[in-house]
């Protein structure tokens, strides 16, 4: 029997209410969940929604504004709590909306990294063209400034999460440049195309920004800076494009009218492109699963962010990437 | 009276027919265009296309693989020639569809650096939500690794684009980041953001990917490794994402009829991300408006270059760089 997952349910900026009636939404999908936290409150939420959950009591929270270095000493933080519980075995995975960099802190710090991986990366699922309908992009977040050494890292990590949780056999491995040329690039660039070149993997060489969302790559490797850049860049450019494609459609009476038919197909499009449909992002070279989500998630973000930990932790990853060094 | 707009009309995978028919439809729309290039394949190409236009011979043509290292001994290469006429003056701006980086090495070598300027850099307008309908992206290609007083000259030179080319006045000028806080973000990121605060630009601070399109910031600076990425995906996500649309919009006959009353709307949108409304770009930072345009340019994407070009060259801008330093 799989352990349950273990949510940060006051972390996020609609703390304990969204991430309670996401928690409430996940378990009637059939995903067993963990409420860890402030026992009253969360209680009382659940008395408020109507419903029952297993806590965990955490008498601490990291608010949105601390500093990731008061992570370690702050042992009663519910993130810090929820990740010892992955630690002990008590839960499959650990889930928050809360600060990302106190999440990342937390999970490095109790849950510890796997062997042969220096730098933990974010993996952010974007939908595209691709046979899977996504693209793993390896590190969206985590690490600003990296070493050729650490791509390559990324990319062990991201070719296996395509494999093992997304079902992508043989995954292409892009790694993300400014030419497809190989003597095109940025220092760390150049240096890490032979390192990507000779490891085994299916390397299908530089991809440019016009080819990220395009059936071209299963994953896109590149630094925790570029990647941050891209990932929002896709969220923020998908959520424009729809707004004056709204605009558009209401210019004339004919347009208008096209817009009636069209706005259910339009909408669903828009869902695809929501940064809530994934929910939250795993952190990738931790010793256990560890989900980063929006601060602003909504129930639907923490529901969808608590059925993909439950995926991933029973996929085996994290045991896969021990045995890749 | 002005000069006209040099032509690179060798330049580019559709040359000699897509750039002379590109440079009759700007003649037609009132800009005065030479072209340059081998004499009789012009004259045929003119005489086939039924216009006329001066040409100015050029015996050589810098060939798409070519390594821009070349470029400076071919000094009768066509976008060498073209340089030469802008800088003695015959010439109000150069513009070529060929290798980038021979056309920026043509402009540096022939033109020459304003003072100040360490490096020239390229700046790409992208439609967004800001008032002008666009953002301007400095550095989008031409320096894949920087230091940080370079992102301090970009900023200068967008800024001053924004309000001499487009108009904007004190242009908001954001650092491109991955958190607004001034904490966040890489080195490079971290040193330049006090230059920025202290440079008397109206400095707005860090903007992440999200907010690129958003009504934000006027002018987005960034190194040239992330600004070809942001600006490619840019281009990348729109066609994606419109094919999407059109899919979505055969899924069932309401959808399809719909989409046959929304079409123009969306084409028209559709258009407005189309990288080949915009032409070309400028390399800033040298001594003459010199514009790099895509190799697959069509006679839109030409026609719509010379107009850039022809529309810049009369601001003043290269004069008002001089006196910033």
């Amino acid at each position: 029997m799989k352990q349950p997952v273990a949510l940060d349910a006051m972390g996020g900026d609609k703390a304990p209410r969204e991430t309670v009636a996401g928690a409430l939404l996940a378990s009637a999908a059939g995903v067993p969940v963990l409420l860890v936290g402030d026992q009253e409150k969360l209680r009382a939420e659940l008395a408020a929604q109507g419903g029952e959950l297993p806590i965990v009591h955490a008498a601490d929270v990291i608010e949105m504004h601390a500093q990731a270095t008061e992570v370690r000493r702050r042992r009663q933080a519910s993130v810090n709590v929820a990740m010892r519980l992955v630690k002990e075995g008590q839960a499959a995975a650990a889930v928050s909306m809360g600060h990302s960099g106190a999440t990342m802190a937390a999970a490095l710090f109790t849950l510890g990294r796997i062997r042969g991986i220096e730098r933990p990366a974010i993996l952010a699922e974007i939908p595209s063209d691709a046979p899977s309908g996504k693209v793993h992009l390896i590190d969206a977040g985590a690490n600003a400034d990296v070493r050729p050494r650490h791509l390559l890292q990324f990319a062990r990590m991201g070719a296996a999460y395509a494999e093992i949780v997304s079902r992508v056999s043989a995954p292409r491995v892009g790694l993300l440049s400014i030419g497809e040329e190989s003597s095109k690039g940025s220092q760390l660039v150049l240096e890490a195309r032979p390192l990507l070149e000779a490891s085994g993997l299916n390397f299908s060489g530089n991809i440019e920004g016009r080819d990220v969302l395009a059936d071209v790559a299963d994953v896109v490797v590149t630094d925790g800076f570029t990647g941050n850049v891209v990932l929002k860049l896709a969220e923020g450019e998908a959520r424009v494009l729809f707004s004056w494609i709204k605009r558009a459609l209401s210019t004339s009476l004919k347009a208008k009218l096209g817009g009636l038919l069209v706005k259910d197909a339009l909408r669903a499009l828009a869902a695809r492109m929501d940064p809530a449909e994934y929910g939250a992002m795993p952190l990738l070279g931790v010793k256990g699963p560890a989900f980063i989500g929006h601060g602003a998630s909504d129930r639907r973000a923490v529901a969808n962010a608590l059925r993909r930990a439950w995926l991933m932790a029973g996929a085996g990853l994290v045991e896969a990437l021990a045995d890749v060094e």
